[in-house]
């Protein structure tokens, strides 16, 4: 099978550590560890990742550095495909042993400067302040969670750059890891150049655009949730095993965590007609066979609930 | 023709210009403007590029950021590849036009642990200062032309780890930015896994590397001086048209600029029977077929002399 594994900010990076070198490298290695037996079990493997709390730190460090050398949003978007590009590819090789082939695609996401979102940024990224330390910042701020983060414009998806390159490497038997934190969002202008947009696109919406434009079998997206559950938190709690996408929508998520996943799993399972999976990365192989996390398929005959076995 | 194009520093950020994003994205498109007629004009072209200007302004910002997010020279390394080659992919994007394929792929390169550059660092990376603030940072530094700049280790490059990779691109005609401030340094250990070194790997003796495992039938070395030149800033001074590898070798060059240049050109005239060329980024076209800058070829019958045309 084709499958397009997309690595959550919550599986690169577990909730509340702060990003530091070493907890980044033992996050992609547990992450290179999940994914490994995917390609070594024969699937044509791609994976994405997100990059809210890298590209936060570059912009923190691009800010603090000095004056003159400051980098807008999308060439920090395109320094944060190179850090965590180099180090899953590094470790995916290391997993999969000599003889693998793994190769980083930098991957430009075409968006419309005319998308709504730019006047309303939505995307949270970089550290979690108190909300006096995030006002102070300066720039748009909004509640995430507990604290406060900085927030950023995320348009939607049009269009993968690199697409028909990265099939390539994929129908060559190449492990490929590209649209690293949604891609770097360009957009083209009335001369037909492509040029820089300050923007964070969604990484589940454009795993799902770039799991259409390949024609994958399979979208999973790895977070550190079991799956997506109905009343999730309460001791109503009950996972939703398998949902026709028609079934899911409309329930309801939150924007900011399963919310994305839900409405990217839906536009694929619709679109394409294959396979889209919610779950922990740990389970990557039971969301491909369905025996984990919540399968969302057009074949699905409504929605199918399992006990929540426990909650994170 | 097959051709491997080396952008020096200095053709990516003029002699004094400091690092800001607008006079990156300026010299960006001055690069795909001249590189941009290669691949017009039919050649397979592979370009590389040097981060020394990059890597020590993120070195920089990483260490002025939050303690704890402060990062490693391999990951700035991958950092640097994503900023310049995303910049550098979609401006020769822009200026090949619609329908041209240019791919960007992050690249590791092999070096030696026992190689002796870790005991002696000589690689300048990043501003350059009075020596006083130079020795302040507490960190090996040393004099580099009117100042003084930080310096690392710089081994030797033993194999462009993703050559099979890039070698399939460029082969089905795609345009690929590569091998980027010389390939981010990895080392393999006993147990035979790939493991990230601090260091930066001199991008010319990298791209002759990458050139001699691409089988590539031109190496041009792009900067801004317009030849190898004999008694170099004299009255005394003539440029080097043609040379053969022995003829130049052991005529001693400046380490920290035309050095590596030139042993990168003995070496890759040398090993595969290529032509090497030295030169602006300019005169591209002209480096390509010999009417412009020093052309190192091992059918040269010994040094062939032009008078400097002018000197920068």
């Amino acid at each position: 099978m084709r499958v397009v594994a997309a690595l959550g900010g919550n599986a690169l990076l577990k909730r509340g550590e702060p990003l530091s070198a070493a907890n980044q490298l033992a996050n992609v290695r547990r992450a290179a560890a999940a994914l490994a037996p995917l390609a070594a079990a024969g699937h044509q493997l791609v994976v994405t990742h997100g990059n809210g709390p890298q590209v936060g730190l570059l912009a923190l460090q691009s800010a603090a550095g000095p004056a003159e050398g400051a980098q807008p949003l999308d060439v920090l978007d395109a320094e944060s495909e190179g850090m965590i590009g180099y180090l899953i590819e590094r470790e995916l090789g290391n997993a999969l042993g000599p003889g693998a082939q793994v190769a980083t695609l930098l991957t430009q996401v075409r968006v419309d400067p005319a998308d709504p979102a730019f006047a309303k940024p939505t995307k949270p990224i970089g550290p979690v302040y108190t909300e006096a330390a995030a006002r102070a910042l300066g720039l748009p701020v909004a509640a995430d969670g507990k604290g406060w983060r900085r927030v950023v414009a995320s348009p939607k998806p049009v269009e993968i750059v690199e697409a028909a390159v990265i099939a390539r490497l994929v129908d060559a038997g190449i492990t490929v890891v590209c649209t690293g934190g949604g891609g770097i969002p360009v957009a083209r202008g009335a001369d037909g150049r492509l040029d820089g947009i300050e923007a964070v696109v969604d990484k589940d919406l454009a795993s799902a655009l770039l799991a259409r434009s390949l024609k994958a079998d399979a979208l999973l997206m790895l977070t550190d949730v079991a799956a997506v559950s109905l009343d999730w938190g309460t001791p109503r709690a009950r996972e939703i095993a398998r949902a026709h996408p028609d079934a899911l929508a409309g329930l309801g998520f939150a924007a900011g965590s399963m919310g994305p996943k839900v409405e990217a799993a839906i536009g694929f399972a619709r679109a394409s007609g294959g396979r889209a999976a919610i779950g922990r990365l740990e389970d990557a192989a039971g969301l491909l066979d369905g025996s984990a996390g919540t399968t969302i398929d057009a074949t699905a005959p409504g929605l199918l609930m399992r006990p929540a076995a426990g909650q994170s």
